[in-house]
């Protein structure tokens, strides 16, 4: 494939994605000078350079699609087709910069209503062609990849165009919303009605509702808002097997409870069209500040005692010391000359950064659940940074994904990865994640630099967040991070969950079954094939096909 | 069978039974005026004096149980088989009132470990006998009634010897719990090691820890608790599959969560043998109240508020007028001349009582929600009747099915069922539930006493839990019952879950399947044959029989 383009770097700066996505010169210095970067590196190639394969889509099956959902939305141009032939993993995002090993669906389909939904699977399971649901095509495992299994064709169903509030309760705080809806879309409409969702993971500017059902998302703000799984209370889902209403109430007892195995089904069980969500009044008193705290440990238990005070932020972030360092070194909102002297006036040697915001109703309730939060931190040695630092975090707090393109222009090997434990095995849990990620990627003179952060915390466990940031080796890139990633999960399996909010996809796959048993991979294929019995469902996501 | 003794109330009070369940003389008048009682009526047979088919296990079974687990842990007499012979829901008492109809098991077997319940259900399927996992008994709904299905024999599989603390982790506040240890024993335990687990059903005197997971309990301080599902970490599953163990961590992606298909799987997917619960530290500081509220509508609207302003108290319990009353003339807790002048010079003529309780860590904590809670309450027409009724509510809190025994005593019939919605549906699913049972049970000339109670609030909705009390049908007891119940459900489908925390049993079947629908159904059959291929599960419960 074409489209390559190489220049070389070392000591130059191309300011117009970097600070596009707000990444200064100074920080790619540092970054350069912390892990080494290379000497020529490979930048994104537009999609428009890039080649398709040309569609496998039977014209059968094409008439029988147009019939169903209209001829302007079938799309089989290369440009459509690529533009749903993958996530925003790092290996979709280095897949595409060479082309290589792009799995592109044969057609795109846009249905207009959950009925149309429906239509199209029954079709596709007539015509033998496997169905990749796609919203903000933001899954980082793998999970929109346009995998066809043993079909003779696939399709990514783009929801694009289910984007309505279907319904508003506001006496039962309940929207009703279609799948396809973007996050950005959900807060702007229920902020008419004086609403919000509350979800705000990294993916906000891109991920749409049913994504987040799909892959039991978590936000930034999921301390105080809870899971995306906590507000679900009800999913209308189209299968092969006909249509699924699950939730008939805020709680039952009336058996399993179903709508937990259509929320976190990937699309392998089921396409979500509707969600109905708790919805709270937007927040008319937000406060985020930071401080700093001596040690990981200690920040650790800090969090802890929050968690288990209830006196969690509803954003309550640790990071450890090496993201602490990055953060004073890369960010330019935080004057960290004059943290660092502060610090050392304060005796803390081993800063951990941790950012607290609060987002409530009335004034009293911020006020009173602030002070309960400073309560519980008492009694460390600490450092409050005012709200500053915690203003610039909540400013930039949706950068990361953008910040990740600019920086593997400059041969950066960057990705994250996350799990979550009991709080008795979280310090073993980050340290065996992070020496199996140094062993492996420790190939040159520079070490990788691993960050973590503590961002999800319950009263019995949390979850943590790692940053893998390395010299790309561009012999082999795919494989550098293949090989990371192992043993990462190697690293998690037995000590924590392989996923707390990135979804099993692709690439969780082989440990997923490690974490459910020999049982619960035999009980998710049973369910498989009483809803899709022939397969059409994202194949190779979620559930390994039947051998 | 024999054992039906009659005997003529009219006018007289049997103060044995009545007494010790804290029935007064002036209660079972108040009742007799209000409902009607009949002439004739039939106590309690001892379950000495009941029959019991002879045991239909096969010899050879027999022996390879008692190889499993032990010879003095294979019970075979007819009172050890009678005591395990169905639950307590009213047509339970009735039945073993006459002694008609009781579905008796084959063999008590009592497995002392997780392993011997996997070789039990190892030997089961080998015998094709049929298992009904038993914990305390306390089924509502026909849950651990000993139903063999196609089986040759049934046994009930009692779990009582499985009733230690497997581990106690109080940094992550985790609990291991064998599946057949009591509330009770687990509150006690739990307390040693300064903590609580905060699950009060009303069960709560005889109830397992498995129970409650099979079940999805709900406690009575679930408002500040949680349910019980909220609790489960982590689950340990015997199924004739093979051991299932499931939960990783606080929270996870790793897609459907599975661990939702073992919690209220009601002995039909396998059998709970250990749960892992978040506890809490047991409170120091517990302050219950009640107030009155001047109609239900209101009362709803205030508890509502509460909910959504997340201020409930951790119990959080609103009566309905009738319930209200009923509770003013049966009790001897509340003084209720002084009240009713009171609430008279309040102007309030609808008096719904809500009781709250909090119980606390700290004082200031306990200080604080309650001023939260009475602040959401502001602005209601109410009378605050302090903290004699509130703790008078506490002390008697589990007496009611021990009072529903000697109202049977009286010739009463007398049952409860509950369900959930969305508050802007909650006023409508209560009238239609209550015109239903009325209608159903009007049949002589004082109309049946229906009271409600809500006592499960979400930020979405609520609980509402039925009492009924009517002069029992002597001619017909069970059909009497089986048409009220049918009606109720008939009026609960389509307005709300056919049980918010009475799980699904024999009774709710039917209806189950209107709340899942057909894809649901087909969903729960097929997890069913993955891990219970010959369905010697607890036949007939949760699942319909394949056809």
């Amino acid at each position: 494939m074409s489209g390559q383009i190489e220049h070389t770097l070392r000591g130059s700066w191309t300011p117009a994605g970097a600070a596009a996505a707000g990444l200064s010169r100074h920080a790619v210095r540092w970054l350069a000078n912390r892990i080494g970067l290379p000497d020529t590196v490979t930048p994104t190639v537009p999609v428009s350079l890039l080649n398709a394969p040309s569609s496998a889509l039977p014209a059968t099956a094409h008439t029988d699609l147009v019939d169903a959902v209209g001829e302007e939305f079938v799309l089989t141009s290369a440009a459509e087709r690529l533009g749903r032939s993958g996530g925003m993993a790092y290996l979709d995002l280095l897949r595409r910069r060479t082309g290589e090993d792009v799995a592109v669906p044969d057609a795109v389909v846009l249905p207009g209503s959950p009925e149309q939904v429906q239509r199209v699977l029954d079709l596709c399971v007539r015509h033998d062609i496997a169905v990749v649901p796609f919203g903000g095509g933001t899954s980082v495992v793998g999970g929109v990849e346009a995998l066809r299994g043993d079909k003779t064709a696939v399709i990514a169903l783009d929801l694009c165009r289910l984007d309505r509030v279907v319904s508003l309760d506001p006496v039962s705080r309940i929207a009703v919303l279609q799948a396809g809806m973007r996050a950005v879309d959900a807060e702007r409409l229920l902020a008419g009605h004086g609403f919000t969702l509350g979800h705000f993971p990294q993916s906000f500017e891109r991920a749409t509702i049913g994504g987040f059902a799909a892959t039991r998302s978590s936000g930034q703000a999921s301390s105080g808002y809870g899971r995306f799984d906590d507000m679900v209370q009800a999913v209308r889902v189209a299968t092969p097997a006909g249509e699924w209403r699950l939730g008939a109430a805020p709680a039952s007892a009336a058996g399993p409870d179903l709508r937990q195995l259509a929320i976190g089904s990937e699309g392998a069980l089921g396409v979500i069209t509707e969600v109905a969500v708790r919805v709270r009044p937007a927040p008319r008193h937000t406060r985020y500040e930071a401080v700093v705290i001596d040690g990981w440990q200690a920040g650790v238990e800090a969090v802890r005692a929050l968690a288990q005070q209830r006196a969690l932020a509803d954003v309550t972030r640790l990071s450890d010391v090496e993201e602490t360092a990055a953060q004073l070194a890369l960010s330019g909102h935080i004057p960290h000359r004059l943290v660092r002297a502060l610090l050392r006036s304060k005796g803390i040697q081993h800063p951990c950064l941790l950012v607290l915001g609060w987002e409530t109703e009335t004034r009293r309730e911020l006020t009173q659940r602030r002070a309960a939060a400073l309560r519980a931190l008492r009694g460390r040695r600490w450092l409050r940074l005012g709200q500053r630092p915690g203003k610039a975090w909540r400013e930039s707090r949706f950068a990361a994904p953008r910040q990740r393109d600019a920086l593997m222009d400059f041969g950066v090997c960057v990705e994250t990865l996350e799990t979550a434990t009991n709080w008795s095995g979280l310090l073993e849990l980050r340290s065996a994640v992070r020496t199996a990620l140094i062993r492996s990627l420790q190939t040159g003179v520079q070490p990788p630099l691993i960050m973590c952060h503590l961002s999800h915390a319950y009263e019995t466990g949390a979850s943590l967040y790692f940053t893998v940031l390395a010299a790309r080796d561009e012999k082999d890139p795919v494989g550098q991070w293949q090989k990371a990633k192992a043993a990462a999960c190697e690293a998690i399996t037995g000590r924590g969950t392989i996923t707390h909010h990135h979804a099993v996809g692709t690439d969780h796959l082989p440990w997923l079954d490690r974490e459910i048993g020999q049982v619960g991979t035999a009980v998710l294929a049973a369910v498989k094939r009483a809803v899709d019995p022939t397969g059409i469902l994202n194949p190779g996501k979620l559930i390994r096909p039947a051998q």
